[in-house]
This record gives structure tokens, C-alpha cells and sequence, in this order.
């Protein structure tokens, strides 16, 4: 059997409070074996640009990039966040190193093709997007590669790229040389049975039970796509893919979905 | 005789012009074998911390860098020149890969002792600064290293640092394993014996001939101190140091300093 590789992919809210974060990085620190981290943004880079005078353009939760918005997002994320959990993973004894998919051409996207809306600078991530050999090279040198949501098309233009996104692509790349566990880290401690019952968590999840679930309308709407990407990385040959709580992941409580 | 690595300090004025960068970083492409980029910060910086309201505190050509300072100045270096210095030799054909002092525990520096003046999180290099370990992994491995001017201090604080700092330092460790050339490349095309006369570079100095011109007078005083940080360097092992053209790095004309 190869060796377990455990990916963690944390969002915005733990990003935004320092306490939290350092608290997360420390209990990573306790997670032994091979691992990454990927982040998203959180909410200092809105802040940045609206006291740079550009407003934030969402549309349907999703960022429009256009190039002063990208450097601003790549300022903040790569510069700024990323070197901020490097130099937290160094104190407290983690060899992390930062990345965009710039670095080693670690992830190469392709620009959004423009259709109904164009969402600007961001990135897609086709199959074959990952250099999987360079993480190898990384984590056999026992180094914790730490991703932010940039990437790059290869021919100079940096992308923003969604951080679950690139979660998941790597995860899928990688399960052809470890045994991968994809985390994502949020504030609940997993997939609720009953959204009103905080301590329902649903300790594992297969397909077969996830088509009940459905079927039987107890799982929130937001938490679906989640769910549906989850289950797709698993058929691409990810171990396992976990649900819990940043603050609680060396607890017990989460949500394991696993093939049946 | 061991494999040659040539590093490649470049500063501000480059920069700060998109159109020379990528003629540079186009040039550096056609350098072959083993190469390393540092990089400064240019006027970039400047300019945010200013539209950001906090004005730039210099003291003697030095920043004085406070906690928010750090903050604008590593989203800067790190973040936006950094990625897009590495994106752009992506685009030519260099497996660029972008570093902090933190990345990987790469640079560990020393906070500035406070004297007379506090310079706030500045680091200092002692010897032994560097994880030449990690740098040799990503050279054997066909990449090729690009350091902004941040380190850190292991205890989870990053450090603005002197790029030329970071370049002697670096060239110093690793002048143990490779044969390294220490190229300062700046807006002139190398130290004129007369500062009124471009043409007049001196095609190469030894510690000889530099006690001769330092007693002629005719070095620009602004040359003396890179000059005396070169020729230590090459009593600490380097092979040569080289100041020349940022715009003309594949051109003879260039001043080599090398020993006697």
C-alpha cells in the first residue's frame, strides 16, 4: 500500500482570525506523515481592495477578475497569507513552503473561456494541470507544500483559481502515487444529519448512503456540491475525503466519506 | 572542478519597468545551466504604502519597517514581484520557482538588534543563514530559485532584508558546492574608471588593481561599498563577481572582479 498523504484545505473564515490560525497550524503540526495545504483567501483581500478604491464584483459568490484586481488578489494571497502560514509552519516546527502555480509550474490553468459573464483573470484547472513530480520531489524532501489560489496559464498570465478547486485537482493527480486524504477544514465539525443539531454529525458517509441522504432531503442545499465533488474525487481514486471542523482536526468528530 | 551556478542580483529600476523585466528575464533564459534570481523591491512598494496612507520611513537609504510596513512590503516583494518575475521566465522556458526566506526555512535571519536607530523587522544574515540543502534539491532538480527580499527568524516573524544581502549571502554558502558567479546587474554597464564616461568600463578588477584605483581616486564613491562587499565575498570563495547591465547581461562588456 503507498503511503498516506493528507491534504488540508482551509477557507476563509480561519484565515481572518490569527488566533485561529496559529491554533490550526499548530495541530497540523501534530498531524504526522506527508501533507499539504491549500488556502483560500478570506475576507483581508476584499478589505485591501476596497481601500484601494476598487469594489469587490462578485457575481453568484464568484469573484470577476479583472488585471488590477488580480494583482491585488495575488499581493494578498501569495505575499501575504501564504508567507504568513509558512512563517507559523516554520515556528512551530512544520518545513512548509509557499507555491502559486507559477512556482515550478506546479499548476498550469487555462483562462476562463469567456460565455454569459467574464469572470476576467481566473483560472480553470483541466486533468494533467498538476506537476505532480515536483510536489513528489517536495515531499520526499519532507517539505509541507502550502498552495495559494493563484495559478498560471504558462505563457506569463498569473490566474486566480478557486482554492477547493485546486484541493481537489491535486488530490486527484497525487492518488496515482499516495494514499490521499483530502480534508476540507470549515467551522461546523461535518455533515449534519439535522442542519438545527450542531452535535448530528454523520460520521461516514458512502455513495449509498449519500443517495439516501439525498433522497430523503435531511442534507443542507449548500453542503450538495460539496458532497458532489467529494464523491467525483473518490471515483477518480482519492482514499478518502473528510469533512470537520479547522479547529478540531486530531478530534474524533468529522464526517469520513468513503467508497462503499 | 564543480559545476558553475550563476546568481543574479537585480534591483529597483528593472523592476519597476515591465518592458525591460521581460527583456531581462528573456536574456536570463538564454543563460544557461544552473541559476538563481534575487530580486528588490522597486518603487512599487512605495507607491502602495503611500496610496495606503502610510508614508515610506526611510532613514540613510534604509527602510525603517514597522508591522504594517512589513505587511504592504511582503505583499509586494513576495506577492506581486515576486509571482510575476517567476510567471513571466515561465513563459520563457525557465522553471522558475519563487522563495521567501521562510520557504522551506530557506533564509533564517536575525532581527536587528536595536541601536541608535530601531530599524524595526529588518533581518540581518549571520553565516550559516542559509538551507543550502533545500537550494541544491531545487537546482539538481532543473529549477531555478527566485528570492524576493523577505526572510524570516524561525519563530514565525518575517524580516524585510537587503536584496544584495541576500545575493553575497547566498553566493557565499553556496560557493561550498558550485563554482558561483555573483552578478550585480544594475543601469550602467559596469564600474567606469571615469564616472563621466559610460564607455569607460574597466573590464576587470583584482584586489591589485583596486587598491591602485581606491588611491587614484577614481572610483565613484557610490561604487566602493558593492566593490568591498565583492572582493569579501571572493575572499570567501566565490569565483567572480560581476557588475554589468541588467539590459546587457549577454554582452562582453562588463566589469569582472576576480582575484589577483
Amino acid at each position: 500500500m503507498s503511503e498516506v498523504l493528507k491534504i488540508f484545505k482551509i477557507g476563509g473564515g480561519i484565515i481572518d482570525d490569527t488566533a485561529q490560525l496559529s491554533f490550526f497550524l499548530s495541530e497540523l503540526a501534530r498531524v504526522g506523515g506527508k501533507k499539504i495545504v491549500v488556502h483560500g483567501g478570506g475576507k483581508g483581500a476584499n478589505e485591501l481592495l476596497t481601500t484601494l478604491g476598487m469594489l469587490p464584483n462578485m457575481v453568484n459568490g464568484r469573484r470577476i477578475t479583472d488585471a488590477a484586481t488580480l494583482d491585488v488578489v495575488t499581493m494578498f494571497y501569495a505575499g501575504k497569507t501564504n508567507k504568513q502560514i509558512v512563517a507559523l509552519l516554520q515556528q512551530v516546527g512544520v518545513n512548509a513552503l509557499g507555491l502559486s502555480g507559477a512556482d515550478g509550474n506546479v499548476i498550469r490553468a487555462i483562462k476562463r473561456p469567456v460565455g454569459e459573464i467574464d469572470y476576467g483573470f481566473v483560472g480553470d484547472l483541466p486533468e494533467q494541470s498538476i506537476n505532480t513530480e515536483l510536489i513528489q520531489l517536495l515531499l520526499e524532501g519532507n517539505l509541507t507544500p502550502v498552495f495559494c489560489a493563484i495559478t498560471h496559464d504558462g505563457h506569463g498570465q498569473l490566474l486566480n483559481t478557486n482554492a477547493d478547486t485546486i484541493a481537489s485537482t491535486l488530490a486527484r493527480a497525487l492518488a496515482h502515487f499516495y494514499q490521499v486524504e483530502l480534508h476540507f477544514c470549515f467551522e461546523k465539525d461535518g455533515v449534519l444529519a439535522d442542519v438545527n443539531d450542531e452535535s448530528s454529525v454523520i460520521p461516514q458517509i458512502t455513495p449509498s448512503l449519500y443517495t439516501d441522504l439525498k433522497a430523503s432531503g435531511a442534507i443542507a442545499a449548500g453542503m450538495l456540491p460539496k458532497l458532489e465533488n467529494a464523491f467525483a474525487a473518490l471515483e477518480a481514486g482519492v482514499a478518502k475525503v473528510i469533512i470537520e471542523n479547522a479547529l478540531k482536526i486530531n478530534k474524533p468528530v468529522k464526517t469520513i466519506l468513503c467508497r462503499d
